[in-house]
């Protein structure tokens, strides 16, 4: 009786192998997603080897998507546009993943069920899955595995999916690398000073959905739209062959998300039709890649044994202003490089 | 005659020396700083490692400093708040610096004079110097190199620092790490979305302002004080020795500035005394040596010879499907280090 043997035993009792996930997955098993996702989540080593098997599996099937990132300051509405524009989708036949990011307190890493209670007729739809990762440290951003956790998604069966930022922020930068089509919101009337971060963020949307254009609002939502057709006018075109739209949208009377979701699927046909779907996800995969590459240079950098043994040495000559950063950067970085440190 | 010779001959016309460049700094000459603060943003290689060495030099000198974060949402008046507090510092006896960040178009790589002619009373004051940073492609947070160039104004003699964020983002976590007093703005009557939002941030507070609180907002400024104040006592303290304030504050009749200016120099006393600030600095030292570090590692990865000669073939193979993300960038990083990529 070896006693690896026994530890590998205690571990299948704990946690499904990777076969058994990838299955389950597959099968459209909802708490074997939940499952890996965490595992892709999870800073630990031995999760995350298993996690890497589990995406290569995953990366194999190539199962296609609409993948839409939607943004908006906070307060613009998008958990209930989400919901509604999301039963819209389901409506036409879709299964539907929704990846939201809960911008959270650094400390109390933020309430998980909060995106649940904010989607409730989404949560309980069984062609829906809601994941909300709290972005801990990533305030406003994505979580820093989202790309992954779509690829998981994808091969769960969601062949749509919706990734939901907070604006203001790099999120949209990074959204814009995983998704194929970018819906801003904007709530009517809001101040000039924000016309900096939406000019910054209008420039990569594909369409923009004012909201909440219902009541009372409904004079200053035509200002918006004109507001936000003009900025449009401005901006040089994203694709030469798309004309972003601006659309007035409630997600109290409805008004508007069907709209909104004809142009969605009508930018994949023309994307289609022009061959670009496929070009768009090896762009992709060529980010998720260089994500993963970056990630794993700086992770094997703090693991490594020599490097370990001097960076503490080192951190204190620079503190102490007897090394200057630069030059105790460099030699740290010759330590991992196998380098004589005068080279 | 040698043509290396020649080619220095002609950098050395085009630019001053390091030398030069140092001297001009530590005697206050304002083109040297700006000169300085651009080569330490550029990315090109050569002006890299004479910001290095400028860098390096003025590290030397320790030039102490009351370094001040100021955040808060678009729209919260930040810049009028700023002015109004800067010229407050001003007058009693200190020099000022404002690195205000520009969350700008990535196309049009934001408008340089827009903070300028915002705080047109501080642009042309003689004791502050004003550098605002277009944060392209970090649309909301810091430049990255708004350490260094925190740095630079110190050795310039500017003995107060303020470095202007948009709330929301990565951006406040990351100048919490270099600066010593974060004060956070908020405007009466910001919604109920926010909350998640400005708990992330709060955390992070060393005091609030309560902006605008003049005219017709003075009521809903007394509600928010009030909301902050509950919020602030929900929240574990940051320093055991420091009871953060919310201060009522307006940049048109001046209420409540000099208080907040009290706030934080008596912070500072408070910090000195406990023996506090020079272990503050020595942590902010070693947050930027992390980031030296981790920059310089992706750069000399991404300039390694063999590497570039082996990118392109992987990002191939990988984005094809005939390899997985993960054993591409593992080869990668194995011939970086020099290492058998069967190790």
């Amino acid at each position: 009786m070896k006693s690896g043997e026994k530890i590998s035993f205690y571990a299948d009792n704990r946690e499904p192998d990777v076969e058994k996930m990838v299955c389950g997955i597959m099968n459209g098993n909802r708490q074997m997603l939940a499952r890996a996702i965490t595992l892709v989540e999870s800073q630990n080593p031995d999760h995350e080897k298993k996690a890497h098997e589990i995406l290569d599996r995953c990366l194999e099937k190539k199962s296609p998507s609409i993948r839409i990132g939607i943004t908006g300051s906070p307060g613009a509405g998008k958990s209930t546009f989400i919901e509604t524009l999301g039963l819209e989708i389901i409506k036409s036949g879709h299964r539907l993943a929704v990846l939201a990011i809960d911008p959270s307190s650094m400390q109390s890493k933020g309430s998980i069920l909060g995106d649940k209670a904010r989607m409730e007729k989404l949560a309980v739809n069984k062609h829906a899955y809601i994941r909300p990762s709290a972005t801990s440290g990533y305030l406003g951003g994505t979580s820093p595995k989202t790309h992954e956790t779509i690829l998981l998604c994808e091969a769960a069966g969601y062949d749509v999916i919706i990734v939901e930022t907070v604006g203001v922020g790099q999120s949209e930068i990074q959204v814009d690398s995983m998704t194929d089509f970018i819906l801003l919101l904007m709530l009517p009337g809001s101040g000039d000073e924000l016309q900096g971060i939406k000019r910054g963020i209008m420039e990569i949307a594909d369409a923009i959905a004012v909201t909440k254009t219902d009541g009372e609002q409904t004079g200053l939502a035509a200002i918006s739209k004109a507001e936000c057709d003009a900025a449009l006018r401005m901006l040089p075109p994203k694709y030469p062959f798309w004309k972003r739209e601006v659309f007035l949208t409630s997600a109290i009377t409805e008004k508007g998300i069907k709209e909104v979701w004809q142009n969605i699927t009508e930018f994949f046909t023309v994307m289609h039709e022009k061959n670009l779907l496929q070009e768009k996800r090896e762009n992709q995969l060529k980010n998720l890649f260089t994500a993963i590459l970056e990630d794993m240079l700086k992770k094997k950098f703090y693991l490594d044994r020599e490097v370990c043994s001097s960076l503490t040495t080192t951190e204190q000559l620079v503190v102490t202003g007897k090394i200057s950063p630069f030059s105790g950067a460099s030699s740290l970085i010759n330590i991992f490089r196998h380098l004589d440190t005068l080279r």
